[in-house]
Parts: C-alpha cells; structure tokens; sequence
C-alpha cells in the first residue's frame, strides 16, 4: 500500500518509522507527469532499497519567468498509480505552501558548473533545482536518490552538491530511456504536434551521430559538434539552442582536444517545444 | 574518553555506531580557542544529548582578504582539555583539505538577513557561515545544534537556513557569557591590551543601557541607538562600526517604531580589534 504525503510531517513521521525498522530509503524526486524514464528511476530504486519515496512536485523556484511553470503537464491520478504499480512505498506530493514560506532566504547557487549549456537561456534555474533538492533530501534523508541522465548538468551539479556539502547519502544517475525511434522521453513530448513529433527525432539521431564519433576516435570537440549541426540543420522545424561538448569537472568548453570525460549537450526548439539530449564520454576509459 | 577525529570517515563512523544504539547527538560548532561562552554551549549540549561533538575548526570561507584568519588564536591542547573536561564525546579536529576541494562549486548565500549589520563590513562572511555549518550538519547529523546569541545575526541566519533547508535538527540558542565587568567572553578579546581591554566595557554597557530603555517602554529605535552612541563615544578607544536597531524577522532597519521582535546590536573597534555585542527584545512579550 503506497502512503500519500502532502506534508512534511507525514514523511518525516513514515521516514522515522522505517529507521526504527533498519529500512533503507531511496528517493527519487520528480515533477510528476510519469513516463518511462520515471519509472525506470522508481524501478533502480526499488531494486536497491527497502522504501522508496516519490516526490511528486512542480517545483516554482526552478522556473524562470516566461517559462512553462503554468502549462507544465500534471496528471497525479496517472502518477500515483505508477508509483503504487511500481511498489513505492510513499508519494509525498506536497503544495508550494507547503515548502516555501513567503520569507524564505535561503539560495544555493552553484558557481562554475550552472554557467553553460541550460544555465545560459534559465539563469536560475539550477539554483531552484539545487534549492528543492536540498530540501527533498532533508525532509526524505534518503540513502540513495536516482536522476536520470536525460538532465545529465543537473545530474552532474546535484553530485558536486552532494559532494560539497557533505549530503550523506548516494546519487545515483541512471540511462536515458527512449522511445523505439531514438527520442529521449520526456513530459515535454506531450507538447509535440504529429510532425514536430516526426521532426523531433533530429535530436537522437544528432546524439547519435556524436557518440559514434568519439568512439570511432575523433577528438576534437569543434569535428564533432560541427557534424551534430549540420544533422539537426536539416531538420527544418528544429531550432539549435545549443550543441556543446563540455568537461564533466567544470561544464565548460574545452581549451583543445578531448582529454577527459565530457558531456556532449544538446538543446534544440522543435516548434515552440524546447527539448535536451546528451551523452557523456571518457577518451580513457 | 573524548575521541579526537581529524576525517569525516572518523566522525560518520561514531555516529552510525551512535545511532545503532539509540543515541541523541548535539553538535557544538566552533573555531576553537574555547572560553566560557563555548563551555556554555558544550554545558547545555550534554545535558540535552547522549552523545555531544564539538568540531574545532578556524573555516577559512568565512574570512574575508586581509581579515584575520592566519592570527586567529589557536590552542588545540587547551580546546580538547575543556571539551574531555566537559563531557564532549567527539572533537573534529578537521584541516581544510579534508573539508574544501580545490574545485569546489556549491555556494549557500542567505539574501536578505546578511545584508545589514556584520555583513556590511563583512560581505561573504555569511556565505562562509552557512557552507560550513551545512557541511558539519550533513556530517554528524545532530538532532540539536547549539550556538551563542553572542553571534546574534549568525544565530538567526543558521535558524532561517535550517528552516529554508529543513535540516532535520533543531537549533538552541544559548545567552551571552560574560566577564565580571560584563565584556562579552570572545576569543577576540585576547588581542585587547590592558587598557584597550578596560575601554572594551564600553560595548556591554551601552548594551545595557540600550536594553533597559527598550524595558522601560522606549520605542523609538533612534533614541536607543543614539543614547547607545553617545555612551560609546565617551570613549577614546571606540570607533562604531555600527549600533544598529533591527527586526529578527528581515535583520532590516524598522520603518517606524519598535512593534516586533528586534534585535539590537553593536560593532565597535576597540584599537585594531573590532568587537560586538547585541540583545534581542520582544515588545509584545
């Protein structure tokens, strides 16, 4: 039986019951609208720990003005029974108030790593990400919380976060689950029109094209990037937003050749509908 | 028997141990050079706590350029003396390679309540607080952490960030500790010569004065800090950073008169050696 929790109270009082209980706990922190990769995440976390939380909310503080705070999908009835199917043993799906008090003061920035790549056109972004994290983290106390590598700098930033401040607890990046033409899922597909849902495909096949490229052996950033251009350019409904290769330490461009692990990024409108894709590489592994 | 602890390894491992039995832990943060007024707050930690640890550490992101970090007073020896003595059960002893990687990215600032007062002279010194303080509380994860009103404006801003953070501990403030002539003990105070040291009572008697004014039902703020002022400057020793009368809630000057908990502090230059003071006042207590 999957626990609902709109407040922090009840998690807390669930999480306490479970330690006296020798429990494990895994999180996985979401904001609802539940698609495969979602569950993929749920399913890892069920796989590695006693009881697992859900967290089920539209944070605001990672919204910028303009942005789709407003639109972004929701469907809870949808989610839970995800959540329940999948065995998790709370959902906690708290309202703003319940989280954010009129006179909060409290920011966390993460300097260096939010500069590029999203942080460029969602300035902050990252500090709301960073902001909520932090507080699912305090009130759940997991052992272990699962991203998906689909927000692979948020991924990469919540790491440095946990690192920095000492969180006890383990991150736990799991693949990029994709529909069986290659696109990444995504809450935002369900922005698509038919043929901005054809059209989208651009991204995969960009990524796609990189990867196989630094396999193969190139090494220089600007080759790779360039041939990702040129695939998405053709698709005449796409819109490059950017595509990067980064340092996974700093997320920022490399000086020369690819001589340490990276994260090659993508973001690309497909209509109005603004998707990312990536993946990383390490030339020495 | 204390343990001394150099490494968070060490210090997680005593309080999974704790933990497994049962145990409460308080947290006592400190730069060392322990006095009275950090014995009050070891004092109260064990009376509270199963378990106390004290962390001794001179944390370097709280300094600002050309403040004095490197001649902060330093005495190791003495610090786990008092700790043993008190009843201490742990002292993290940490240098700050174990605590600050080179590339570290994650930043904690506090908008609002550190602009006024010591982070006017003092800009990043909150930032340097709160990283610290988080880290130490992800650490040794304590049920109750202790700090001194002495740093009024540090105990506010640690309480609104275990509040925006929801860190799951909870926050004792602890009184003011003085000297016979009411001088607040500070391991600053040993840089005061003889008779910088006799001029320092100034600080605690304006203190005073400034309280009994607010008691005896003053509520302009301008009339007890002017007072305040003028009793400070009958010294030749006192130069005023700031006397400065401001809500808990926004740590802002008030628009008009006293109508809600205020906190009401000093900074004072006593020679080269700046000093503070402060007391908080309820007017509808």
């Amino acid at each position: 039986m999957t626990i609902v929790a709109h407040s922090i109270a009840e998690v807390r009082s669930a999480v306490i019951q479970w330690r006296a209980e020798g429990k494990s706990i895994g999180l996985v922190p979401t904001m609802g609208f539940l698609h495969e990769g979602h569950q993929s995440l749920i399913d890892q976390a069920v796989c590695d720990c006693d009881c697992v939380v859900v967290s089920v909310f539209v944070n605001p503080t990672q919204f910028g003005p303009g942005e789709d705070l407003e639109s972004y999908p929701r469907d809870f009835d949808h989610d839970l029974a995800l959540c329940q199917a999948a065995g998790a043993a709370l959902v906690f799906h708290p309202d703003a108030e319940e989280l954010y008090y009129p006179n909060r003061s409290t920011i966390i920035h993460m300097a260096d790593l939010s500069e590029e790549l999203c942080g460029k056109s969602r300035p902050i972004h990252f500090d709301g990400v960073c902001l909520i994290v932090a507080k699912l983290f305090n009130i759940v106390t997991p052992d272990r919380a699962y991203f998906g590598q689909k927000d692979a700098q948020q991924l990469l930033i919540i790491k440095r976060m946990v690192r920095d401040l000492n969180f006890p607890l383990e991150i736990v990046g799991c693949p990029i689950i994709r529909e069986s033409d290659g696109l990444a899922k995504s809450s935002r597909n369900t922005y698509l029109s038919e043929s901005e849902r054809a059209a989208a495909v651009v991204l995969s096949q960009a990524i796609a094209q990189g990867h196989k490229l630094a396999d193969s052996g190139e090494r220089d950033p600007r080759a790779i990037t360039a041939a990702m251009r040129t695939t998405i350019e053709r698709e005449p409904l796409a819109n490059i937003e950017y595509v990067e290769i980064v340092s996974q330490e700093h997320i920022k461009p490399l000086d020369g050749l690819i001589d340490q692990p990276i994260l090659c990024a993508i973001a690309v409108r497909i209509g109005t509908t603004r998707l990312i894709d990536n993946f990383f590489f390490d030339p020495n592994a």
